[in-house]
Formats: C-alpha cells, structure tokens, sequence
C-alpha cells in the first residue's frame, strides 16, 4: 500500500484524486493546492488530508509518492522538493518551461537517488500499447516509417494559447514522446511547418494551429507527425508504423459499434468529442504502472529524461517552424 | 443518498460489491450470505456490516433497498421478504424457476407496493440502448425484423447446464427481453430448433447448445435469434434491427482498434473472452439506473412483470424445442 | 473455344450478350428470343446471328453449349431440348416451376448424358466462394450454425410478385442453394415464418415479404436465413459461419472505402442500390467456370440435380410457411 | 465513335489495347510500336493495324486521338506528332523526363491548338474522385491539412530505379498531382525527407525509396504525403483531407469483405498484391473520360499543364532531399 499525496486541485486534479481514491493499493492522505478551498473540496470529498502548504505533503514520515498537477511553472520546483525529502514522484509534463531547467532540475532529482515518472500518459493508451508490443515483437520487422496524428477538436481559448508555448511543446510533444517510445531510437533531426489557419490571431503570438513534422530517427527511418487544433469532428489520435514486412496501426477509436444504414449510406458513430474523454483510462493506468513499479522496485517506463528528450525536439521542431529547414536535435544527458 | 444492502456474495455478487461501493450516491450498508466467511470477506472489504441472516437486511429503518445476486431458488423469498418489508429491491432474472411462482411472486410484490427491478443487464450495455434510441426516434421506421446473436466461448460445466434450466431459459431469456423491449411489442408465438453440437452430453439432460430462434411479435414483425454455447472465438454479441426504412446494427465489439497488414492479410483484435468482460459495465449502468429512479421516483426500465414475461418466451420456446411448431406465447398479468 | 448461343435476350439476356462477347474463349454464334426484334438488337451488338425459332440454337454442328435466360415457363422445354441435340446447356434457375417436372426434366437430362449446369450465380460471388473455401479448409472446424441474410431494396412490381412462386421460390431459393453448398451436406427440415409487411396486398396472393427461415442439417448443425423484399438501404447480403473453432463472414459489402466524419458522426458509403450491381461479377465468374469445364472435361459446381435440390427445400419452406412446424425435406434423386 | 490509335504495345500499352477494344465508343484502329511483332501481336487481337512508324498514325484522315503509352523518353516526340497532325492526344506521364522540354511540349501543343490530356489515372480512381467531390461541395470546410500515401509492395527492379528520375518524379509525382487537384490550389514550396532503407544500393543512385514530404499550398494549408518503395504487405494508397468542419478518408481497400475470428483475433483481406491490381479500373476510367471528352468538346480534367505542375513539384521535392530545407515551386506558364 503506498500513501500517495496529490499536489494540484484544478481541473486535472479533480480526476488524478478520483483515480487515486479508486486504486486499491493506494493510501489517498493528502491534497496540496494554493488555493485551500479547492484543496479542501476535494479532501473532504475522498478523505485526505487538504493544505495549501507543499512543505506538509513532502513528509517522508507520511508519504511515499507524490503525484504533480499542478501549474507548470510549479513542477521543477516540486520535482526539487521531493528529491530533498527522497519521496518518490509523478509529475505532468513539462519538467519545466524551460529546456535547460528541465535538464537542470532532472539532474538534481537523480543525483539525488529518488525515483521520478514522467506523466506521459499516451504510452498507456491500451491501443498504442499494444502496437508498441507488436512493433516490439519484431512483427512487422525493421521500422522506417511512423505516422502519428494528433488532433483536437477546437481551438482552446486564446490565454491558453499564448502561455502554452506553442503547439510543439504543448501539443506535438506527446508525440515526441510515442514516436521515440515506439520505434526504440532518437531523432537526429526535425522538421516543421506550420500555418495558422483555424484562427488568424494565433500566428499574432507567433504560433500555429495546424503542422506537419517530420523527424529523421537514427536508423534514417522517418517519422510524419500531423497536429492540428481544430478538426470540427471530435478528437482524433491515431499511429501508424510502417516495417520491413508489414504495417500495424493504431486506428481512429469510434465511440460505440452502432452502424445505420439508409439509402446509400451508412452511419456511424464518430470521435470523442475531446482528448479528455479518450485520455481518462490512460491516467488510471499510469498511476497503475507508477503504483506498481513503487511496490515492485521495477523501473519506470517513461522517466525524467524521457521528459526531457522530448522537450529537446520540441524546441528543435520550434526552431524549424522559423527556419524553413531541418534542424538539429539535441540529446541533453541527464 | 441510497441505502444498499446485497444478498448473495459469490462470484457476481463480489462484482456487485465493488458497484455498489463506487456508486457516489449508495451507502453500501450490509452484506448478506448464507456461507458468513463470503460476507465477511466482502463486507471487509468495503465496509459493510457482514451477516448469514437476511431477515437482517430486510430493515428499512437501515435499508432503502436490497440488490438480491443470491442463487436462483431463493430469489422468489428474498422478493418477497422485501415486498412484507418494503423495501425496494433489485434482482437478477429469474424470478423463480418455475413460472407460475415466477407470477404469483410478481403479483405479491406489486400487491405490496414495493418498487421492484429485474436484473436484465444487458438492456444497460451502452451500444444496445443506442441502438434502441435510434429505433425509438423512427430512424429506421417500422421494425420488420431483428436478429440477435447471442454466443458464448465454450461449454460451461455440466453441473451447471443440469441445473440452469436449459438453453432457453437461462442464455435466450436475455435475447428474449432484448427483442421485446427493443421492439416495443410483445410475441405472439416462438419457434425454436435446437441441437447438442458442442457436446452429445447436453442431449442426455434434453438440453441444447446451439439454436435457431424464431419469434412472431403482434405486428407481424419477426425475430431471429441464435444461441450458441461454444465459439471458439469468444463471446460474441450483435443485434440488427431491419426497419421499413432502414437498418440498424449494434455489431460485433473488438477489444481494440490496432490492425495489423502483412502480405494479403490484416489481423484486427477479437471478441471479448467470456461475456463478463463485455457485460461488467452493463451492471455498472443498471445499478446507475436503478440508484437514480430511487431518488428520483422514476419508474424503473425493467419491471418484474418484463422478468415474467421472457421467462414466459423462454418457457413456450422449451416447448418448441419439444413439438418441433411454433408455440404460442402466454403473457401472463402481474 | 466455345460456340455458344443464347436463349433469352431480355433483361437479364443482354448482361448474359455482354459477357459472352467479352469472354476470350467464347464464340458467341446465335442469340434467340421469341420476340425477334430482341434477338436482332443483340445479335448486332455482337454479331451474332438472331432468332426467333430456338430449333436454330440447338444445332450441334453450330453450337457447342447454349445459355438459357428466357422466361422461367420455357427452361425445361429448352433443357430436353439441348438434351436431344446433345448440346451443353448452362440454365437459369429453376429447372421447371413444377418440382415434379424438375426432377423429370433433370433425369431426362442426366439420361441423355448432356451436360448441364444450373445457373446459381451467388456460389461465384467472390466474398462467397473465399467463405467457401475457408469453410472447406476446416479452419473454423465442424460447420454448427449458418446465418445468410438476403435483403432486396423494396417491393418488385405486384405483377411480378403474382407469378413469382412465392418468396420462398423466388428469392430464398439462392440461399438454400448457398447453404447446401458452403455446409456440404442436406437438409432434414426446414421451418418458415413470414409476413407481408412491405406491402399487405402481397399477403391477398398468399405469399410473404418478409420470412425467417430455420433449416436442420444432416448433421444437426442449423441455418437461419432472413428473406426481405424492402430494405429502404438498398440491397443486402451476408454470410456468417459459425464452426466448433472460429467463424468465418461474408461481410455487407459497402459501395466505396470512403469515410467522412464530422462532429459525433462517421458517414460511409452504403449498400448497393439492387441485387444487379452486386451480382454483375458474379455471372461473368460463372459463364467462366461454365467454359472452363467444357473446355477442360471437369464437372461443374452446379449441376441440375443442385437446381432440384434447392427447389425442393423450398417446397417444403412453402408447406412450412402455412403450417407453422418444421417440414421435412425431400431429396428426389436425379 | 472515336476512331483511336494506340503508341507503345508493351505492359502498359497491352492494357490499354484492351480498354480501347472494348470501350463501345471507340474504334481502336491502329497500334503502333517500335518492335514491330508487339505490334502485330496487339493488333491480331484486337483487329487493330499494326505498324513500327508512328507516322502512319498520325493521320486525321484514319485517326482521331492517339493514345500514348512508349517508353518516357518519346513522349514530347510523340506530342509534338500529334500537335503537328492535328489529332487529339492522351499521353502517359511525364511528359519529358527533362522539366524545360515538359514545358516546351506542352506549349508547342497549346499552340497548335490541339486537345491534349496527361494520364494522371490516380484521379479516376472511383474512391478519390468521391472524396474530391466530397471536398468540393464543402461538406468538410476549408480544407487545412492532406495527407496522402503512396506505398508499393516491394522495389522495383535497380535497372528501374536507375532510370526513374528518383522517387520524386517517379512515384510521388502522381500524389504531387493529386494533392493539386484535390485542393484546387498551387503549391508554394515542398520540403522532401528521404531514406534507402529497403535496400541501400538505391542511395548509390543518389535516390530514395522511404520519403516523407512536406507541400505548403497558398492558402496556408499544409499537405503531408509518405512515399515507400515497400511495405511487405502489397500496395498501399490512402488519402485523408482535413477541413475546418470535418473530415473525409479514401481509406485503403481490402481485397474482400471475408472476415474470420479465431480465439482473440480478426482475419480480413489484406491490401492489392501490387499497384496494378488498384489501378486496373482507373485506366477504363480515365480513357472513358477520354472519349467523352472527345464526343462532347467537353475540356478534359487533366490536362498538359496539369503533367508540367506536378513534375514542378518534383523537381522541387529532389532539389529538397539534397538541401534539407523547404523549397520554393516554380509555376511554369503553359
């Protein structure tokens, strides 16, 4: 049984408490938020304790494991405060905002021996698990191509936009993350283009809502990364990876198998309406691995310099969004 | 907030269990089983008084209401202990084995007022009632005909086939329930074909594991269902309604949507295991269901009086199985 | 090369001069229609030679085999007709509207030792025929249950319904062909429900629109097959085989590989508008097999005694339909 | 009628022998190839003159179009020909291997006024042509983003490869025209990512057999398309157009619609064998255009400066793969 501490109150939050409270081999004691009153809404709501002082969640006496939700310009902050205090951590991309403090704050967590996961949760989305093993299985042989799709629905609000960092770091860099995990290597480069076509006002903060990537990886397989911010279908994830004797996919997930049929056509059902409602398993099943690893001693699948990693191609991609060409993709050593 | 007490704490019930204490709105109060080590193991478990005495559980100054998941032959009892109690009650199908006790038990808890629902679950699995709404909204316009599939991965046990009533009763009934409550009409008359394919032994009891079903409903629309035991490929369920106008289908689940292409070929995920993989969310939703009419009044989607009258298909198709004609379908008043 | 002449140059008569044009081993020498000026409008298309006197067809130093596609009422004269020449026939189904004459006509046939195939165009439906031969490799293990659905898109013409036969004759007869041919062994019975819900005129001929049909095999395995006259989708057919390790389908073909999607909804082509548009492959795959047996000596995979056999379940299906209980099937020998 | 010549009786050519005997509008006249036995061989089966002189062919007084299928090197000779005699001509891609001559000819051709069409088959495709005309009435927006994929089963043959211009201007090109076509608009610079990684010989020939390419349109809108050399799983031809309302999918075609289940898993149809099989319908199409055109005056919907605009893009897309930057299309004026 491990005694988790959740820090960060707000709208993700709210769900990592719910799957905290439901796991059987968690212990829930405690919820940190610098505004009280949501930390302690949702406290009372699963029983643990609420402070809006981080200081009392990181208390080895107590804790075993901290799960980061909260602002992204809190996690090195947090990351530090729980390699002092050696209690174990989770925490939501980004390390930090920026590069070099990620790699900065990634090293003192190991330096300082304490176990730290990276909460890419896409590597558990049971389907690109699966096609991750069937790649892993040497199945469809030798990869050179991977094709991955990442679109929302609409375009969030324009706030939103303007501290996110743009659409490489805050929507492309998942697929970083899957591109490096599925085909086993590192980029060595990254090209990007990008347009803003679903709102104009976007290219005014210098970013895009629509881009089309692609990454050369080490073994000179390549890689087709397509984002886009708004489709007016729902949200759309899908991967494809192309090998040397075969193909495997990922496909669009439909929410139901209910089919119409009328006068030359058929009628199906279509997207989730957003990324949250096909990403919610993939949380309860990070916090299951990152459970499961505490209880077993077994390493965790995406770790701090796999945050890192990706963060690094996304600011090559960043750069080439300017430049018009490829560009080089550092590997900072953690 | 509902108080909610379980008979029966086997191999449903323990799924039961684990609903009732995720429910936000069910105080999961007692736990009643005849072997007390199994209540105490699940009442441990969720914090729930255990006890061997269900006159204990039928307490409304405890108890709002009773989820009865006991064996079969003491469903009848536990109905009627909750009807002489009042307090409402949830059980799953049949309500006795033998029908006539199956309508005086109906018509003895209707006499008492007590808000009384039928276990159908699979009314609850999300792609059926989408299925049906679009059947109710007149999408597809008058129904002509329904096909149901219904098959299980393979033979269960002989002890349990000697003493499930047979194949109608205990695996058509379901299919029964669907296509009337689908449908919105009652039959007038069924045919049924069987014959013990999967194992001889079957035979020997006058059972069957594979039939062909035939419905006749009031309107003149018809109802092909076929049952099978043994797969192969998994439990595996669909249902198509044909309208004047149009069709719908709630097809065959996959497990997942990753395919994968080799030369000439593409592999796809499969059907679920066994039905309880399938079928778990549908208990999630029926108690949802049941919960929320508690509190709201509601009526419930499922009466005892829809338990008698697919026990009544199920018991004029036995007949069938017999005469090798179609029967005639009783619809006994509650 | 094969000369070859056709009888009929009706609707089904021109497709019939199309794919005898095109075929590359076919002389396509005569065609014969009792209507000449049909006869003549084909013959220029093709050059061949026109007629209205089939006695010029059946001329063995002209012909070597002859296409029958003229009204049902004139198969068998033409059939001892070619049989007294000794010419090859390839005939529509059925054989005579007669049973009794079928069998009659067939033997005298068979006893005039002419080779004859019996125009079952759905066995050369390629999605069919690799169910086939799925089936036939006993990848599915022993054959328990078939379900085959024949869905025509609305009502044919009253007057046609008026001397069909009957639905059973006229549209099931295709898949009680189908189904002898894919589970490889007889029917023991067969029961029928239908009802004329398309159009309740129907039911003042006596016939039926919509019908569920149950045949027991041999075996012991069963088959359901649903027969509609109006879809309101266009026009439906499918295959499902269900065996002792696996099942095997011939899905709904759907018109294009097209999907759109948009906010909750998939949108895919539908079915074909009619039966034409999915069988035309199938009568070009069948006057190739029927030229490659009379080219290379091998039998063909319809003989005439298949014609008498699938109109002798339906016979029994149309006994069914009126009595209400599963009739037995007759197997008149050839 | 259309009296019809063809130039070039070799794989190709022999197709397109068979769709001109039997297109009903046609007379197929003529064959013309430079070994004279190819020639004579295609015209003894189809009725057709052979001869080795193509200027036999270019006569108005026998010949109304020319249908172009030699070796690349000889098709401006051949379009300059037909421009000269005055006979309307449907030529294979590319017009010259040489971009400058590609222009030359096809203002050469302008300027004698004759009809001229460059046989981009691909947009005759049934699906892609539905998914245009999907985009065209505006049923999905604006169109933001296309991703196209082009994937053959295995590389060709090196001597191919040697003399194929690269896999821009062979393979990609016809995606190049598609993606123009589809769109409706130019583009304006492409970044093209190349890699041998089916089989490294191709990189000693300064060539390509995995690609992936960025086109940047002048709307904004960005185009992604995947070029392989091989798949080990057959021919793969796929493309998805997203707009600012939704979605459509010219999803890749299974050979049938046969589906097994085994215990956990799907069997479907895989992809064509090869690209041929795919594209077989397209060329029946493309000549039937062909000769509407021709009867109705009607212009053609691929036409000469249509070949010079894609093989801009390819000309571009080679220089790309050599300078690792986006880079910009020229628009040759025709």
């Amino acid at each position: 049984m491990q005694r988790i501490a959740l820090i960060g109150a707000g709208f993700m939050g709210s769900h990592h408490a719910a799957n905290l409270a439901a796991h059987p081999d968690v212990n829930f004691v405690a919820v940190c938020d610098p505004v009280l009153d949501r930390a302690l809404a949702v406290g009372q709501q699963y029983g643990a304790t609420a402070t809006s002082d981080p200081a009392e969640v990181f208390d080895p006496s107590r804790v075993d494991a901290v799960l980061v939700a909260s602002s992204t310009d809190t996690h090195a902050t947090h990351l530090r405060a729980a390699a002092d205090a050696g209690v174990a951590v989770l925490c939501e991309k980004p390390i930090d905002p920026s590069l070099d403090q990620a790699v900065e704050t990634a090293r003192y967590v190991a330096a300082h021996g304490v176990r730290a996961m990276t909460g890419f949760n896409r590597r558990f989305d049971r389907d690109h698990a699966e096609l991750k093993a069937v790649v892993d299985a040497g199945t469809i042989g030798d990869v050179s191509l991977l094709q991955l799709t990442s679109r929302g629905p609409e375009v969030p609000p324009l706030e939103y936009i303007k501290v996110s960092g743009g659409q490489m770091r805050d929507q492309a860099v998942h697929f970083f993350d899957l591109a490096r995990w599925i085909a086993g290597v590192e980029p060595v480069s990254v090209y990007a283009a990008g347009t803003a076509l679903a709102d104009p006002r976007i290219a005014e903060y210098g970013d895009v809502d629509t881009s089309a990537i692609t990454l050369r990886l080490e073994t000179g397989a390549l890689v087709q990364i397509d984002c886009a911010r708004r489709t007016g279908y729902g949200y759309d994830e899908r991967i494809e990876v192309l090998g040397s004797t075969g193909m495997v996919e990922s496909a669009r997930q439909r929410t139901s198998s209910v089919i119409r049929y009328s006068a030359g056509a058929g009628h199906t059902a279509g997207m989730n309406p957003g990324w949250l409602e096909r990403a919610l398993p993939t949380y309860t099943a990070e916090l299951d691995h990152f459970v499961r690893c505490l209880e077993t001693g077994a390493p965790f699948d995406v770790t701090l310099e796999d945050g890192v990693r990706a963060q690094a191609i996304a600011e090559a991609a960043t750069r080439s969004l300017r430049s018009g060409r490829a560009e080089p993709v550092e590997h900072p050593q953690v």
